[in-house]
């Protein structure tokens, strides 16, 4: 089967039947519960249980996809191949079309409870260019071919696609003033990057072979690290960002699986010539020659004027994931754990900021601006180097490439509103 | 009343009747459940339900305390009166004795779920004797008396008391190599910290008033945020400490109340000449009067050498809490939301390492042994700078004061393991 029956799945959408992303959504009809997307309906997984095996019902019924994903890849494919047979087959319509719930009629919400939330930096023209900005003759620190750096960011506030982004307050002192005052951000920003949903996890003290890591990832999603530029560079020494991203991290609500990223592997990216071999504990033949993810990133602006003025959204990038990642998802996972930490079922790892190497796709703001002193202009006559109230910013993700059937990662929106203050 | 009827519970103790700390338990007799710390003994809040208020019932039946937490100061001044007359009139003793579980008996568990651990740095000490042995002619960065500087932590791997110590593998570079290597960690510390419970939670864009800052803390733990120096040396640029520390942090069983410690609040310590006063978001004069807290830290080490010749623990610091916090709790629980960002109940906050401005409370290996310049020497005859496999650490804190019974935050220990691999 490569089509499936359903309204709006035709190859060429975000939502056809090569897709099959799981996410928690509730409607008029009932409260938070899985669905998969399908074209531009939800396949409602409680109300359809009894065409699905029946001991994957209990992981399915919970309000949150953690103990489903915590499964790992055999019973995820199997999931997969069941709903592959039941969305591609039309004599399965009968059975299977009164479980399908609108995407317009329906609400989506985190697909799980997460426990921790890190943040890598593994874009390693984002490092170069935010590296540019503080330290013009060494952008890159000496450890950054050598270790995935992260950091662990704030679970609590991670929220899904289109909520409000309240802009936060906190201390800022600009270069001339003597003293820090308090008040809202003036340099608000976004951040384009990728999630992990880990899957199974590990034991505190067990690392993670690299060999094995792909196993523990059980999809992606697309990720807004929201940060304001004038808190991080005043608090940021020496223990690194905190309330500058802590406010809020978007995602967007669907878990892509690897299976149906499978087709859009592709090799890493060759290290240039002087870099060091990863360290053995990261290294893997598979992963150099599979590890590498063609995702098609975009990400537009729309201020509160030009959605007046019925003018179309400003393109702000147009690039790739793949030449943008220094480090693959599966090292990602092997060095968060290599030193025994545990992750868990339901963790969210995202990846940093994905910037091209040229100027196309750069992930942020601080980019795109030179650190404000280039400020955007709009079709509306406004300029921006970072974001006003008003202004809503919408990230989108896709793989297509030539003998595949295209798949979306959906989107990942928010509009910025005045603090309370 | 004044004392408990139970044994061990004799003013002097770390549980007398004016202590009562809620923790969770496990014993052949049950599974996880609440119970107060009196004594030698855990009374059984589930077992003893019928003698509580039945809206009580539900949050502390559960296995964990976020949902008791939650409720508020109210409440747990509450059942504090109700558990004082339980166990302080002996007419109470046939009726609750039948409840009562020998702490040898019982293991103990981590009090509540927690959602987000951030880890503070407000001992002005500790900073300023890290900072020196990095930039000895700047050891504080300017932010540091503006800012309650902190960063998010690991929640899974945080463990209570007992837990043993795996030795983490990590990538680190001694200064005369070119490359670095992954392996076990050479320069593993402890760090003395007390803890914070989150009780009330705030929503996400709602910052918490100074004022009310108080009426959010739940209670009070010791916390140990083991550190792999070496990995942290390599690693920690530019996005702050990751693997370094997220392999495991300790913290001792019970939720010292706010109510326990209430006698024990002091005036934070005046600010130095030329320091700033603190931002008007930071600054309450309650807090200022009372916002210190008298509570005194010890920290011992046993290694197994010392263990088989029967020598006693070498006293590695004793200090007090309330000299070390340039910051106090209410100020870092009104920093932590101030940019909108949502606490929750149960969440984990650690103060920063507490050391003394003195050499006798130094609350880590790394300023004991000026970073391992100035091994100690033990009873043994054996010398550390940092610790070997089968050391023992362990905390102790207490609250005592001149017309006021002593409590007892009880114990945090560990004992390092060579890692697996």
């Amino acid at each position: 089967m490569t089509a499936s029956w359903v309204d709006g799945a035709e190859p060429g959408s975000d939502f056809p039947l090569q897709n099959l992303p799981l996410g928690i959504f509730s409607d008029d009809g009932g409260g938070r519960r899985a669905g998969v997307a399908i074209g531009d309906y939800i396949l409602d997984l409680a109300s359809a249980a009894e065409l699905l095996d029946e001991g994957w019902r209990g992981d399915l019924a919970l309000p949150v996809l953690n103990a489903w994903l915590a499964r790992g890849p055999g019973d995820h494919a199997a999931l997969r191949a069941r709903l592959t047979e039941l969305l591609g087959d039309e004599a399965n319509r009968d059975a299977v079309e009164l479980h399908l719930v609108g995407q317009s009629e329906a609400t989506m919400h985190l697909p799980c409870l997460i426990g921790d939330y890190t943040d890598f930096y593994v874009g390693i023209h984002h490092a170069t260019n935010v590296g540019k900005q503080f330290r013009p003759d060494q952008p890159l620190l000496p450890n950054y071919k050598y270790v995935p750096i992260g950091y662990h960011g704030r679970a609590s506030s991670v929220r899904v696609s289109g909520e409000p982004v309240v802009r936060p307050a906190g201390q800022h002192k600009p270069p001339e003033a003597e003293a820090p005052e308090y008040g809202p951000s003036r340099r608000l920003d976004y951040e384009l990057e990728l999630g992990l949903w880990i899957g199974r996890g590990n034991a505190l003290g067990e690392p993670i072979p690299i060999g094995r890591a792909r196993d523990h990832i059980a999809g992606f999603c697309l990720l807004n690290d929201w940060s304001a530029r004038d808190l991080q560079a005043w608090e940021y020494q020496p223990l690194g960002p905190f309330l500058a991203k802590n406010f809020l991290t978007s995602i967007s609500p669907w878990v892509i699986s690897p299976e149906a990223l499978a087709p859009f592997r592709i090799a890493m990216p060759p290290r240039a010539d002087g870099d060091p071999a990863p360290l053995p504990y990261l290294d893997d033949a598979d992963d150099r020659a599979n590890g590498g993810l063609s995702i098609q990133l975009e990400v537009t602006l729309t201020t509160a004027a030009m959605r007046d003025a019925g003018l179309a959204p400003h393109v702000l990038s147009r690039g790739s994931a793949d030449a943008a990642m220094y480090w693959s998802a599966a090292q990602i996972v092997t060095h968060h754990s290599s030193n025994g930490c545990n992750l868990q079922p339901g963790d969210l790892i995202g990846t940093g900021t994905l910037s091209t190497a040229g100027d196309d796709g750069l992930g942020s703001l601080l980019e795109i601006s030179r650190g404000g002193k280039a400020p955007i202009e709009l079709a509306s006559g406004e300029t921006r180097s970072f974001l006003e109230d008003g202004d809503e910013v919408v990230m989108r993700a896709w793989c297509e490439r030539d003998g595949a059937v295209r798949i979306g990662l959906g989107e990942c929106t928010g509009r910025v509103v005045a603090g309370a203050g």
